[in-house]
């Protein structure tokens, strides 16, 4: 694009795109790669090695956040063929880029001794990262590869669970102490050489590691070298437990627009820092996680897992909905003799309950993302169910009213078209009431109420639409 | 928690808490803050004088940031009672914060002289931010305030549509020309005396603002000060151009852990500057407007929203979903006869198309969320869709199978179970092709995939359904 810009973001998503289109559009690439070539003839040898020339040219040139892109993009085979050309000096990197179910199929064809070399290329925060998802006994070995000091910091972070700050945060951090001068500072900065990643700010600690306050690199450009850091440190930052959840920590880094922040013990020892990368993974993970548990998928499946691991990963919330579905059905063979008078109910009741599941699905979206933004506490909760009622009311008068004459008209039965109205209003009701309580009630419970809310959701309003529906009928109209 | 933290996040979550508390717990104070005040008699006069006096003394001591987080938790009354205790100094940055229906809810009733005074106070790309989200006469009154030269970059950004990096970027970026030593550098950041937020790097330009890299804080820290621009600054950055969408740019951010990246015209020269937090925000919009979509719910609903505007919001879907389920119910009546028959068909018919629409919505979940995150493209198409028509033939047996010796038992009928059996497997072969189609399609349309295909795998497995199981039934048990 510009004389200055060497290999631009298009370029590199125009290389990626590439390399999928290579490897997957025709089976021969991935399986010469792999060494399983099929029979070819001269013309489509010199084809195959141009193009399996090609993928290797790519993937010398791609950065390791794009081969990790593309790796997760491909299905198992393709990955496989691709990841023999990716340069070991490269593996590290991406290994610590991709995700985890990418990195549990790349590693299985390796031996230990290779991901152990690999590994070792990474600084130390990177293999922390990966010992926490290695099989216990490599862990173990790679543990044996590190300093005592390294080592105990390993052990540390492994003792937190997933989900907490302390499990997602980095040691390497640069501290200073209070009453040096910026130009002491500047020249310490020198002699390190480098600073880890994403480095915004340096910490201010004492001789024994307590957090005094934090010195921002622009606070250091920005001063006359002769100040002393504690004239211009902020005293007052924000800092994190290891303990706290990491979906709190991306929050306050949201609200607060923070590069990277201090963890402490309860002490205020310093401990580590946490990065805007990790809290950014965590942010797609946390929101990414909600979508595949309201669609009953695990977060172990990937778009391209084999058909044993996709029906394993899904059968679960099929057995539930089988079950719901189950009882809604005995419901119905309850009013099989009201059916057998009026064959028409038959036909009428999915209306009932399907607009009673849209409606109840609508809530408990809204109910769900307000609690994880923790935007409901229990002073709310009357405020919410009203307006969900009210909601409901309007839609069903409206709705119900346009359907009981529908039916009215279709079946010339105005008794039926009454009872379809009152219906579908009593079912929307339902749906509303139900679709705030089941999550706050969930949430009662210490549950996740995104996990199984839709099919909680679900299962009332059909069970009860087709009872409301049915049960009016055999009053009204038998 | 510690010495040096004067006021941790803890303490702010608990403010923020217990300002929500004392506005929503009782009406009065909300009332009494809005001028409303209704009878009470001494002693709940004395009360109500200390609550209000405790949500001033908190609203004066919570940063901005944790004001907007409460003002988003709050319905309209006592969101409004918070925003006159906002002090006049914090709303510009406040109003800056809150999502885009919470600020139409707050300037409702600010006149326009207090609103410009208010977003005199901002600075000018946070003016910019605003600007793009003022009525059009109000634009126009703030464009009068400004400096000629602000006033044309705000012409600028307001000419980039919603979704581009162009409407996101910000225009104060430091620039340095490549010549000049880090000890030059230093002293002109001295002299500028202060950096926009999340300034990681400087830009190096020529004379007339062309790129010619960047320059990291880190790097000008870690050389020596004789060390001139060229000879250190990155030659090869990531840049955007201002119609780049702004989710690619997210993804970008994400893949390359960025901070901040230039963003250059096509001529190669700097515009301005895209940051982490404007990212973060892209981020958060994206996977929440996807679960909104998926929901049937429009973006504009807060969760505080009034009855008329959640009807609003709602009303199409619903009426979508009314017309599906009115089609399914046409497809059963067609088979009116055959029920009469045989009335147990009537129970059982929603357990199949329920597992049809489950399976439909747990294919397109994947699908939806493979897509959005471009793991999928036309060479894997047939890869799926074997791999999803393998996951319902085996959950078709296995569980349709199950269906049919529970349905055999129940009814005594052997014939009726083997249609079930037959029914099932079919009708999740339909939601699986047609869980991958859907979204296929729709992409291939040129619409986003994931509005409407839940509802539209639900209405075809549906549909599907009834018309599978009763045509099964009529040809084999009648």
């Amino acid at each position: 694009m510009t004389a200055t810009v060497k290999y631009s973001i298009q370029e590199r998503a125009a290389d990626r795109a590439r390399i999928r289109y290579l490897l997957s559009e025709g089976e021969e690439v991935t399986e010469a790669i792999l060494g399983k070539p099929g029979p070819v003839d001269e013309h489509d040898a010199q084809r195959l090695h141009d193009d399996i020339d090609e993928v290797t040219q790519l993937a010398r040139r791609l950065p390791e956040p794009d081969l990790a892109d593309t790796l997760e993009a491909l299905p198992s085979e393709e990955r496989h063929a691709l990841w023999r050309l990716v340069g070991e000096e490269k593996r590290g990197k991406v290994l610590h880029e991709v995700s985890e179910h990418v990195w549990e199929d790349l590693i299985d064809e390796m031996s230990d001794r290779d991901l152990l070399r690999v590994l070792s290329t990474l600084d130390i925060d990177e293999q922390i990262y990966l010992a926490q998802r290695l099989p216990r006994d490599l862990t173990g070995r790679l543990l044996a590869t590190l300093s005592p000091e390294e080592r105990a910091r390993v052990g540390q972070v492994l003792r937190y669970e997933k989900g907490s700050v302390g499990a997602i945060m980095e040691f390497e951090v640069i501290t200073v102490r209070a009453e040096i001068t910026l130009a002491t500072v500047q020249r310490y900065l020198r002699r390190l050489g480098k600073m880890p990643e994403n480095t915004d700010k340096l910490f201010v600690t004492t001789r024994d590691m307590t957090l005094l306050g934090e010195l921002e690199l622009t606070t250091i450009l920005l001063h006359r070298p002769q100040t002393r850091v504690e004239e211009v440190m902020e005293k007052n930052p924000v800092t994190f437990i290891p303990t706290d959840p990491d979906e709190e920590a991306a929050r306050t880094f949201e609200r607060d627009n923070l590069v990277s922040a201090a963890v402490v013990d309860h002490q205020g020892k310093l401990m580590g820092r946490l990065t805007v990368d990790e809290i950014v993974d965590v942010v797609i993970e946390e929101t990414d996680s909600g979508l595949r548990r309201m669609g009953g998928i695990s977060a172990e499946e990937d778009v391209f897992a084999p058909v044993g691991k996709a029906v394993k990963s899904r059968w679960a919330w099929l057995a539930i909905n089988l079950c719901t579905a189950f009882i809604a059905s005995r419901v119905i063979d309850g009013f099989e003799h009201t059916i057998s008078q009026l064959v028409a109910l038959a036909s009428l009741m999915p209306i009932v309950a399907g607009i009673g599941g849209n409606t109840g699905n609508q809530t408990i979206t809204m109910i769900v993302r307000s609690l994880a933004l923790q935007h409901i506490q229990p002073g709310n909760f009357g405020f919410l169910l009203g307006r969900e009622m009210g909601v409901a009311l309007i839609n069903g008068l409206v709705w119900g009213g346009i359907m009981g004459i529908v039916t009215w008209l279709l079946y010339d039965d105005m008794a039926l078209g009454a009872v379809m109205t009152l219906a579908m209003v009593l079912n929307l009701l339902v749906a509303a009431v139900m679709g705030v309580i089941v999550p706050m009630v969930m949430v009662r419970l210490g549950r996740d109420p995104a996990v199984g809310s839709s099919v909680m959701i679900t299962a009332i309003t059909d069970t009860g639409g087709f009872f409301i529906f049915l049960g009016l009928a055999t009053l009204f109209l038998m």
